[in-house]
């Protein structure tokens, strides 16, 4: 979706927005830590986040990359800066027919900075003066465009004459407004101190007729060397009571980060109760100030952001956006589900039968599958999770109870750190008592019949529906375990269920071509929606990657050879994964079908 | 379907079934009448329903629209007699060829009985001594194949001498096994009222291993004569002490009725309890027999059969049994929906949304559009029913409120006549009420909330599920009355409405291509089912074939220039149909604000 349409939405709904900047990591370590942080960020629901291009165009293709993981795996409405710095016209057309293909539809088009060792802009044969131009050239209205703003003129025309700087400062307002009348719709300014100045550039835009929203980048204070270099750099200009408290402090780098926070605040609630209408918040891939002064501003509390889907939901204009079925399996492993699934030509839509035979992909070139593993330093928290030897089942067993019980965070078959999802706290005793029994979860839901959907907890799809779910659990047993359960089950006259052990296959009580809806919400004026399922297609594939995490993400924490080695290449090759489901939502106990 | 597979399924649950058969009548209204008797016949759900050829293929054009008919507006599993009696091989080849192409796969393959004033058949030249060669030859397996059984032996083989008709006997069973090896999988037989006599027969074509199911044709004794015609033309053998019973009252048309339905009842459940696994009922086109007769085995009832679908379910193997959603508009003309939709290639399999912008049929050729009107009789009735003169609208006002109590029992709006939808008892207080306000209501449904999926009124879809819907109500009214409604719905938080005069356009509060579900059921391992819906697309349609039934059905019954006509044709003109739904089906009370 287009940012002006997001942003024109708010500013009807009378709501004021926030958004993130972050810059392509210079190594591999530093584009998985941005990944880590963008999935916690993203939760606070920006509006949008943008990704600059790297100057000289050295890191064109990780910008590329990174823009096209946070719109479909990250699934935020994702926009790219397009820089025409030191860019042959070819590499700017491929680069956007790339985006374009992975579903991004905002570019910010820039001049550019110039790369270091140079202080002015040069254009290069065959190059742009400006992406815009190449952008609506190729793309029509595909993109949506935003251009820069410069509240103290463009740093080339920042000169110490007065006269001349006024004669500049204008020089930029009319070239702005030459950018909005070649189609860019949206401006976002330099980074700025002074709000004043912000807010007569905004006046003086409008006198020209310049009518598109005009966002404030606003730059958290982090570090004073780190300000002091920006502020050079930009030629920014810092008020004169500014430049004087963070001397006072500039030694003690605690102090100037909390003042940078206070300061945010201060500049924020002056911009939007000047009408600002939201700000973008250049984080230099840091969470810290950004969401404090956000928190602060009280604009976000992600116990209270609406969920369009319980599972996060893709942006609004990629073919992945109609999504609107995905199997339960990898609730807990969301980004391995979008890997294998990202060459379908369509995603299920309302009903998990309309694509009832995808083939799923694999997950040989999934970045994240080795994740618990992926370095030393990670395999190292691993072990100090899941322990430095095991010695037996009960070792293993202990890991699950203490995940549960919130003792240890991370577990192989979630991506995500930070324990079970809110949703279990409901079930948060039986499952305890489940693990402890021997029962090893590794996915569950309570029964929900008829929340509101506005409900904090399992609430999602917006006001005035009621949401509802099957009780669902998910674990691996023993053989043993699973035979005496299994008589259970099969007296129960509401559970389906599928197990199977690594080999397979797969048994149970459901038909081969059945789709059992898990969680479904009824709003006004809409069909009914049934964002989780389960089915044993589906049931099938995920079986394999659900045992090859014993191996790959735990046993390879420990020495070949190793007895915790042994202890978990045990249980992977004898031991059972159980999907079971109550369908009496109403009135079901499946937890005292369980444990009985 | 095939049958053997339906029959299969029954035997599988333990269950008994019966069936229907039908002949093609010989007028234009006798075929209209069937269809009603078959409407109210086919609520019993018989398992199948058949329909023989006409002897001589005189009929045949007949009995091949009544076939598609029968399994594609009625819904029910259709088996079509073919047989060659003077037929030639280019005329049953296009008739097969059609038959499939309605998607009936039923056949019972015959060769026929003599055309009148033969008494024996004589196979035409280029024609088939046994229709199911053809089948076979020309169509596979597409086909299922019923063939008759005689337990007396063919009326042809009939004889007064026991040594040769022994004979006869044992060459048609040789023939019957012949023709189940030839492709046959179901037999039914010849009628008879020994059931000694078919018990025996079925003994001896298991010992000649024929075994496939053989079911009982059954036909109740209705009229003396009648009986006297059919048992000699049939050669059929009748027990001395029956002939004895019937002779002593066969001047007592009621006494011959009677004792013709206890003598069915007696012989089924000798024949149920002796192992039959279904009897099939030769109804002669009428329904108080073999209905009574079923009713006193505790075979059928109505309030108890339970629906697949809270409308009638296409049967499985036609392209139609896939579809699983309709708009309400035409929930009391499904007849004329299944016209108006009849050329879609695809229909929406459980969301309206898979084929949003199907393009209606016209009703132009559509047989029962002119129902309530198309013969004297009828509009001497619908007069009876709706005024013999109007004055004013307080007299129509007055029809819709009879109609609600159940005073009148047909409306323009319902194709079927019987007066409103059990549904709709819980709310006829309101309704009463709605109507006496001058709110004509053509349709409505009360809120449901998980209901238990069984619930002998409002359940629908099968065991173990639960079952909801919105309330709707689908009315008439002035242009006054709609403009101060039309601000209490403004002011009601959960109601969605669609309003439109004749000439348009739709106006309320819905998107455009919004699809709101209106019933829907939730159900062990399956997806959410959600069959009805209301959508504006669907509405515009529909509200032109709602207004126009205001002049077609109604206005045409009484003179051109009468007062009556003037009535009915201001109210088509001038009044506002509007389509409320009340979206909280948890706590809302639409009647409350429809009333205030």
């Amino acid at each position: 979706m287009k940012l002006i349409d997001k942003i024109n939405q708010k500013v009807k709904e009378g709501k004021t927005f926030f958004s993130f900047e972050f810059f392509p990591p210079r190594t591999e370590e530093g584009v998985e830590n941005l990944f880590e942080r963008l999935e916690r960020m993203v939760t606070y629901a920006p509006v949008f986040c943008d990704i600059t291009w790297g100057a000289g165009g050295s890191t064109a293709d990780v910008t590329l990359d990174i823009a096209a993981r946070m719109q479909n795996q990250i699934c935020v409405e994702t926009m790219m800066h397009l820089t025409c710095t030191n860019m042959q016209i070819e590499k700017l057309e491929s680069a956007l027919k790339e985006v374009k293909k992975m579903g991004v539809r905002n570019i910010l088009a820039l001049r550019g900075d110039p790369p270091k060792g140079q202080d002015k802009f040069e254009a290069v044969e065959g190059g742009f003066s400006c992406a815009l131009d190449l952008v609506k050239k190729e793309h029509g209205d595909y993109f949506g465009i935003c251009v820069a703003g410069y509240p103290e003129a463009h740093p080339d025309g920042i000169v110490d004459d007065p006269e001349q700087m006024q004669k500049n400062y204008w020089a930029d307002i009319a070239y702005l407004k030459e950018k909005v009348e070649a189609g860019g719709d949206l401006i976002i300014t330099q980074l700025f101190y002074d709000v004043e100045r912000f807010l007569q550039f905004v006046k003086d835009c409008r006198s020209v007729g310049i009518n598109c929203p005009i966002l404030p980048g606003i730059m958290p204070i982090m570090t004073y060397g780190g300000f002091k270099r920006m502020t050079g750099f930009c030629k920014t200009k810092v008020p004169a009571e500014l430049d004087a408290a963070l001397e006072a402090i500039k030694d003690n780098d605690e102090a100037v980060k909390n003042f940078g926070i206070d300061l945010g605040v201060k500049m924020c609630r002056q911009l939007l109760d000047a009408g600002t209408p939201g700000v973008h918040l250049y984080t230099l891939n840091l969470e810290r100030s950004a969401l404090a002064i956000l928190e602060r501003l009280g604009m976000v509390d992600p116990a209270k952001i609406p969920r369009p889907l319980p599972w996060r939901h893709v942006p609004a204009g990629t073919s992945r956006s109609v999504e609107g079925v995905r199997p339960v399996f990898w609730s807990n492993r969301p980004k391995a589900y979008l890997k294998r699934t990202q060459d379908w030509d369509s995603y299920p839509s309302g009903r998990w039968g309309n694509s009832r035979s995808p083939a799923y992909g694999t997950l040989s070139d999934y970045q994240f599958m080795r994740r618990h593993t992926s370095s030393d330093a990670r395999k190292e928290k691993a072990r100090a999770a899941w322990g430095a030897t095991l010695s037996g089942v009960e070792d293993v067993q202990e890991v699950f109870v203490k995940y549960v019980k919130g003792e240890v965070t991370m577990l192989p078959w979630s991506e995500m750190e930070g324990g079970c999802a809110a949703e279990t706290a409901a079930i948060k005793e039986p499952l305890t008592q489940l693990n402890a029994s021997g029962f090893l979860t590794i996915n569950s839901q309570p029964r929900i019949n008829g929340l509101p959907s506005t409900d904090a907890t399992h609430g999602w799809g917006g006001a005035n529906g009621y949401v509802y779910g099957k009780a669902y659990v998910e674990f691996f047993c023993s053989p043993a375990s699973w035979a005496s359960l299994r008589a259970r089950l099969d007296a129960a006259p509401s559970v389906s269920y599928l197990a199977t052990t690594a080999a397979g296959p797969t048994e149970g009580n459901m038909e081969a071509d059945g789709v059992n809806a898990l969680t479904w919400g009824v709003f006004p004026g809409k069909e009914v929606i049934q964002p989780t399922v389960v089915c044993p297609a589906s049931f099938a594939v995920w079986k394999d990657e659900a045992f090859e995490l014993w191996l790959s993400e735990w046993a390879n924490l420990y020495e070949e050879g190793s007895e915790s080695r042994a202890v978990l290449q045990a249980i992977h090759d004898t031991w059972v994964l159980v999907s079971v489901v109550d369908n009496d939502y109403v009135a079901g106990d499946l937890f005292k079908t369980l444990l009985a």
